[in-house]
């Protein structure tokens, strides 16, 4: 029996001060639930406070998306921090995020964690955890939306916290449940409508196709689209009207 | 009658990344509430996470102390920005102290504006309005802390907010209730005598001496005093115990 | 008789880390002068090489482009600083700028305030003097581009340095030769056709329409076009055609 | 024989906006060359030009000391960068000293590297070798300042670029002259006399002693000395007085 909804995530409100960047009003007519940039890797409170006006008025539930506190680098580089450095720059972000939402009359519902600092506390349950604890102290009804066997999940897992994971609407997997590394044969999916049939086929069988094996088993509450530029769009609008076309709701994790 | 006890705030957490600013650890011996930089004008993470727990660990209750986004202006540069832009920046910083106060187990309990944007929101009420609705956003719990008379203090008030006024302990007064502006005489109190005298003397008769006139009623909840080099803070020990040996309560405005 | 050249400027390198700003490539092709940021309003040191090499590469002449350093507010915010406080910051952009072009084998060869900073030293003289002090302790032989009849062009002339004037291809003048203020009937030319028709017949006759009085006497060495967004591109391209058409060479203001 | 001149170089100009670092004022009448912080690790325009002005009044010899943009961890972090992208960073914060220091009536003559930055072209040929190219773009009469024996130097010398190698004045050396790491017993030299005499006894032998094994021989232009606190501040002075009174020169490498 195919399952009857799951949740489109996308990162969003990462333009800054007079750079634009993505389709955000776009967007946030596609997706359920919309990772919004808290100062770090991306964005400012202008920037913020009409991200989360917009998802607000789209009826998008809001994640927080801490990332390094580095807008040069858009979050992409590793800064050497110790763990608990990582969880008080996280929980100074997150909390930027709320304050703004509160002005907006909006409401963070879960976190989601960006580029270097998602990769870092994907594989370093050190991170995960100083990350986990960061979120739980600031709320402990906020979700973490994570890779599904990362150690982040586990982390998060452990601690009792609200857990979705995700999969990637335009990435192959290895048979063992990993990423196809960029630069690989496989590792990106470009045709709109391949991602969407695939997507489709999982959500009937929740098995993912893998580059040289059998399809694996996969858990996933949420997918991840793109917005930044018209080729990303369009594969989010393909996704969104496929699923639906097959009788899936998009809808948040978070109820 | 003399009043029974009054509030010592200053401001603390000013330190960023490699440099230190003030005597933090001995400053909370002293007052009764810290007024914490939140990364606009100073402070990083780990300074706020470290000032929060020397706070929570003294019982001293804590304030955020936001500024202008402006480190190597310290804040005290007005940047051109509109008012509703001053309330979205400010409540990104109120929230990201809040969010490493959860962490560190402590609590926000009340907001202090920095240098320019202080003086801006005390001159202009369109500022001081959008500064009050994102602290009431935030929490409307949370008690401003204005100097008497001020745009700030009526904004404040008309929102139906908890406030709380300030004097301040090296400044002299003008007959209208202003401060002395620096570089005039009058100005400044060095000696950490006579700043204990007058405000003993203040205490006693909520009299405010001025320069060139007769001493004017003032209200106050709170004296401000700093903690930057051995003098200031020799001066706000020596408030402390004049006015504790008066018999004056030194606490917070927050109860 | 027709002057037989004039040089197109544009203000380049204004993109940030992930973020991009403007056509610089296709402007490249078709402006003689190119006014590069140099990390203050904008830009990085790989946006600076890389529209370095780009400028090199396509014959034109490059100015370093100074502007406060408040990448969010893009330049556009007086920051309060004294005029030394400016020349110094000033001199720090421009070295920055000729150590990438001294690595990209390219050459800086004139200055041109950004934003606010351009504003503030075409109305205040001592704002003007320290910056131009600052350019020419740094290169005597740097021109300086300054709008014609400002302090700045004053000081700069005052001063003995090289000074090319500059027109605005897209914006209306008053009878007193300046700007008439965005939001103003007459503010901005958005034809294209228009613009440049303006361009030739103040190229042959060396005076300018005004709004709300007979045309003027204006000195220009350079007219100065944009390039963000497709109709900007369009509108450079069309006067740098139809100045072409005419005869007039399109040259830098530096031999 | 016993050498009869050596260079003293420290760190200066690393204060930035508020916060103050270093006791620069009274290092600038120890040292022989100082090596100034441009804007990247610490520093900022002013704190530059007051360094400059004051190196300039003390005929110190100025270095340019770059490091990674990285203020919050004073660039101590390794920010993952490529080694071009590494050359174009440092060309920007070399240039921009120099454009200050035109200003100031002072002139830049050789660069050293600062923290992170230092160690990973010590140890790391391209970032040695790019670090190198974009010093000797901007001027080939820049002199690299280098420790004996690293990747560094070598690059330097490949290049044909004027080099220098330092000592430290207070750190132990191992048996392959590598520093001690801190944290290890022998890692440092806390008293100012025994580190006075260890290399006055250097200077006579140029042999250095070292930690588990035979005195090695080190090849030395500058002792690096330091400047953040009083116990430093003395160790300095009494490097140099001692050095004087063994009728060494203190002079720069830089003649």
């Amino acid at each position: 029996m195919m399952a009857d909804w799951i949740d489109l995530n996308s990162d969003l409100g990462e333009s800054f001060g007079p750079w634009t960047m993505g389709e955000d009003e776009t967007m946030l007519g596609i997706v359920s639930s919309a990772n919004i940039a808290c100062g770090g890797h991306a964005s400012d409170p202008e920037t913020m406070f009409e991200t989360l006006e917009m998802a607000r008025d789209n009826g998008v539930i809001i994640g927080a998306h801490p990332g390094y506190n580095d807008r040069e680098g858009f979050g992409r580089r590793v800064i050497p921090m110790a763990p608990d450095e990582i969880g008080r720059m996280c929980a100074a972000q997150i909390g930027a995020l709320q304050g703004i939402a509160a002005l907006a009359g909006a409401k963070v519902d879960y976190v989601k964690a960006h580029g270097a600092l998602a990769n870092y506390a994907a594989k370093t349950r050190e991170v995960a955890d100083a990350y986990v604890a960061a979120v739980r102290a600031i709320d402990p009804d906020l979700a973490i939306l994570a890779i599904s066997g990362t150690e982040l999940e586990h982390a998060a897992k452990a601690a009792g916290a609200p857990v979705a994971s995700e999969i990637f609407a335009d990435r192959g997997y290895t048979p063992e449940g990993q990423l196809v590394p960029r630069g690989t044969p496989g590792a990106m999916i470009h045709d709109a409508a391949e991602a969407a049939a695939r997507l489709v086929s999982f959500m009937d069988s929740r098995m993912m196709p893998v580059v040289g094996g059998d399809p694996i088993k996969l858990d996933a509450h949420s997918i991840c689209v793109h917005g930044d530029g018209p080729a990303a769009v369009a594969m989010a609008r393909e996704i969104r009207a496929r699923l639906e076309a097959e009788g899936i709701t998009i809808r948040s994790f978070v109820q």
